[in-house]
């Protein structure tokens, strides 16, 4: 990641006549050629997307588009509420939840999966060794658990059968099998894999990007957010939004407010 | 768009056991089972897409995907640079100059188009209308012209052949070259239809929610972003854009700073 | 506003001794010497500020600070429940809310004042025009009445009597109690100034730069929203806040999702 | 950091006649009674403040307000260029910047001198083991040296010297001198304090919240981008900003795009 000395760009340029993106001519050769998933693919690789790698990617958009009124839905309606001038705006605030606490989770796997796979002592080693450091630490292991899907996370096992079913080398999913092993015998009880934790697994088995997982997800959560703000527009639901938050909060007071120092 | 009484969601739930999103089974029905982009279209309709919006909507997010180094990219790029913890923040950053300048035109467009399609008095006198209505106040129809493609814009005639071949109905699109005609003829000269005015008539003849053109932007550039973040971790540019800035715009001192009021 | 053929900047720059602001050595002249109040007059005016407009500037920012749980205060704290790594990402989410519906009455009222102040044909006539421009569209004067506060906001006599004691000279102020005159007459009943009318006026009073009203109060709400960050890191609310919104909106079912189009 | 039970807010509550913050009227108590900063002490601390908290601030908040054309400044301009009517996506897109690389090193800065102030083993030593520490990791100490003020930060010297006439009790002011001590010892060179590492010590002496060294910088940088946006509307600037940008980063072609995986 040292800076280079003389940097480029590799993604596009423009003339007159043309349009090139990642080497081919955007109107020849790719609108009504590509799918949107296969362009996404094109332009984070540099590469033509194969059949499997399209499939997976389209699976893991499609799972992570939606999920309700989350802290993202809510914070990207209420600003809609608040400026309907800038839709744009709406859609960047709720992006912005897309951090640590509800997303990190896809990213720590990723490294976790990483780690495993290229560990010199073997995998099933590195996963008690991994299983040991987080449990001592008492921090839960990324891409395990659930607050609200048990026994199991329905998506983790369809996002795994669409890639066996799909041929992929399946290297990291192992690795992610292995250290939910060790991470049951550990804590002597079952560990559910989440669809985080399945979702890294493939992103990594489609051979995108290192570090990609919050970027799919926030491609993908962005078309979730222009969906909700169009319900907005139709069902105003902002204003019942802000009361039921204000309601739920009362305010208290605190003791003297005399002396700073 | 008046405030409902009790305001509900349709959009999706949860039980333990599985996800709904507009009615379907997350994991039985959609994952797996459709592409991202009808996937989006189920989104933010509410309805399964047919074959025709699908191939038009992918074109177009295939289309507005990536410009290369706009205000955006680089907005996006050198909050990378400045934040890499935070991928999240910099698309956001990126996606908030997706305002008025270089978008607006898709929505002016639509506008138009719709105001045309529903003239009780024909849709080529109101052409001349509008365009008599922009000349006066001496401002660019928007969904005309372009500073770079000249004498055409290559990705208007493409997206139109597309949607003739998808057997759109075709009213917008015709409006769309009405209006045209009516501007080639008040102002002597052709104006070219650039690809925001082929954007907007695709978009009314696929039956998107009204008001979405801002919105679907902003769902394909939030990819491109993504593409431009990570180029910009392997090939870090950042640093250097930010000098070509400051040698760019020079300071100068102004006058006297005595004397507020 | 037309583009300079060799833009500069005039704000600041640095050697290896020195930063100047605005003309003026950092250290040397400007720490320690300078409240931030007076600081942000000096940087947005190029000019020193005087007494009246420091004390008036502070009044508008100390009023605008802080408003309770509204949308940009809830949308910081959800960001920042879901990303407690990026505060400023949770701030910059909350002033995105900082747009035409809460904060756009100070913009139109300050440019009704600039309207009015400006009117050839008098003021008192250009303030029955505009009243008579608003209710005709059925819209209403941006500075004047409040959802809340009535049949007074307590905040305007205060702004007023204290840009009085500073001996402002008073245009602005009397076009806003013109227009509300007009208003009255006009309506057959009093219609409030709320504090965004009176801040309006206060601003061109102070001679601050056209249309900053929007500027100014995203500097006193970037205060505030760091504010309900530090609470929500003391007394985390943003889970609850988030359950409260999900219960107040349920999930309800529409219609068939069959068929596009 | 435990969830509450019930959370509450002890921010802000208004009824028909007052708006009340932090216990105190809004406009008996505050209004024209306070300054800015000493209301942002009041809303962040819920204590009014001492004569030396409000000095300090002042000093730190004008300090940081300005820094010429950083990626923040470009970023805001180039945002409001594209989307002049939505000033605050601007001034959000500027503080998406205020993240790990320019202003991480106040709150790493900030950690080190309260584990300093509260080591058991003594000051001098725990800074020997701090200096190892990021030695052995090949890190840069956080608060220490500058790319361009060398061979001193002029503003470390001023803004101590502040703090010292106003009679803080200076733990915090001495640890950050023994680190630099530790640190001058351990390389064999002198490292300057830089601006972060005196603000970080300043924050804590003044007693302000654990952490808020970034959000004061928010709050400050907020008003500097508001002063850029004023300068790009006088002088747009983006436009060049923008080519300036395009030239020093041409397209490079990399190698073949066949072949995904």
């Amino acid at each position: 990641m040292r800076p280079t000395r003389e940097p480029t760009t590799s993604i596009c340029y423009s003339t007159k006549e043309k349009i090139v993106v990642r080497g081919c001519d955007l109107v020849e050769e790719l609108i009504g050629h590509l799918t949107f998933t296969e362009m996404i693919i094109l332009h984070l690789t540099g590469k033509r997307p194969s059949k499997m790698q399209t499939t997976l990617l389209d699976a893991v958009l499609v799972t992570t588009i939606e999920h309700g009124l989350t802290p993202s839905a809510i914070t990207a309606r209420l600003t809609f509420h608040a400026t309907p001038e800038a839709l744009q705006g709406a859609v960047a605030a709720g992006l912005l939840g897309a951090g640590s606490v509800y997303l990190g989770t896809m990213e720590g796997c990723s490294a976790l999966l990483e780690e495993l796979v290229g560990a010199p002592e073997g995998i099933q080693h590195r996963a008690r060794t991994i299983v040991e450091r987080f449990r001592s630490q008492n921090r839960a292991i990324p891409g395990f658990g659930h607050p609200l899907h048990k026994p199991a996370d329905p998506r983790t096992q369809k996002l795994i059968e669409l890639a066996t079913r799909e041929g992929v080398k399946g290297d990291y999913i192992s690795a992610l099998s292995e250290l939910g092993a060790a991470a049951d015998l550990a804590y002597g009880r079952h560990l559910l894999i989440n669809a985080s934790g399945a979702i890294a697994a493939i992103l990594l088995e489609v051979g995108l990007p290192h570090n990609i997982a919050r970027g799919i997800t926030v491609i993908s959560r962005a078309a979730g957010l222009v969906g909700h703000i169009l319900e907005e527009v139709e069902k105003p639901a902002g204003r019942f939004m802000w009361e039921a938050v204000e309601k739920a909060i009362p305010y208290a007071e605190t003791g003297s407010i005399e002396g700073g120092l």
